[in-house]
């Protein structure tokens, strides 16, 4: 029996960092409007169907694992790790927008970490970090366009 | 003048673990579909909007940064952060359902991380990590519930 504990959703993606304004300004240069909800010490981003969130490291890591923190997170939360594991990909229309965002988040205080470059199933991807480490993939995906609405689905 | 780089959306979630097929199995068990033009090396699973996709660490990190990767990358891959940084949200629908995830993603492998307590802003939050260390939040936020389409919005 199919039972659903959860459904294929979620609602926040936080991101925790060192530097929150330093963060924030970064997504309003590249013309996102914050929430009228939002606050200074918690940027707060409405995206396509979910709230994208900055928030201060420590904060995160405390209220994800209470207080006080287990000793290898305490000591993980002051280290941001060279490769959280966590990517976000953002899928452009066509190649001129792709070569566009990746000079324009380098002008930004981001910084490309690969080129756009061909890769698997008909893509072309290149990689940039935002100012915090945050990693972006911007994708051209020749097989599966964007909708027109800006959400992406791959298949059934 | 107003100029936008990045519209405010994403298209894609990247979770990359040592264990792909555990983190699947996982996801599989909370009642999630796998996409059609999924793969066993390369789960994809559409969400709401976006595509949530489990990759091989390697593999993501490869991708992100090209190869050969930088020496600190190449270290970080083989060892998963104690706090990655990233945290994922669900906000549920009640207080029944929150006590229901909690309890069914530790049958499933999952740990809690922290029990469900009230938080700032009048949220209810638990937090648990799935069996390859992705952090989620169970949120129920009174303020501000969840769209019926499942949708979720802060503010305007």
């Amino acid at each position: 029996m199919d039972m659903t504990i959860m459904e294929q959703r979620l609602s926040c993606i936080v991101i925790c960092v060192d530097d929150v304004p330093r963060a924030c300004a970064f997504y309003e240069a590249l013309g996102w409007k914050r929430s009228s909800l939002s606050r200074e010490s918690l940027p707060l981003f409405n995206a396509n169907g979910f709230v994208f969130m900055i928030s201060p490291r420590i904060l995160g890591a405390e209220e994800a694992f209470g207080e006080p923190l287990p000793p290898e997170v305490a000591d993980a939360v002051k280290h941001p790790p060279a490769f959280s594991g966590v990517i976000l990909s953002y899928v452009v229309r066509d190649e001129d927008e792709q070569r566009m965002i990746l000079e324009k988040v380098v002008e930004l205080g981001g910084k490309v970490i690969s080129p756009a470059r061909d890769l698997i199933f008909g893509n072309r991807a290149g990689y940039f970090s935002d100012p915090v480490g945050t990693i972006w993939e911007v994708s051209l995906t020749r097989r599966t366009p964007l909708q027109s609405n800006g959400n992406f689905k791959i298949g059934d």
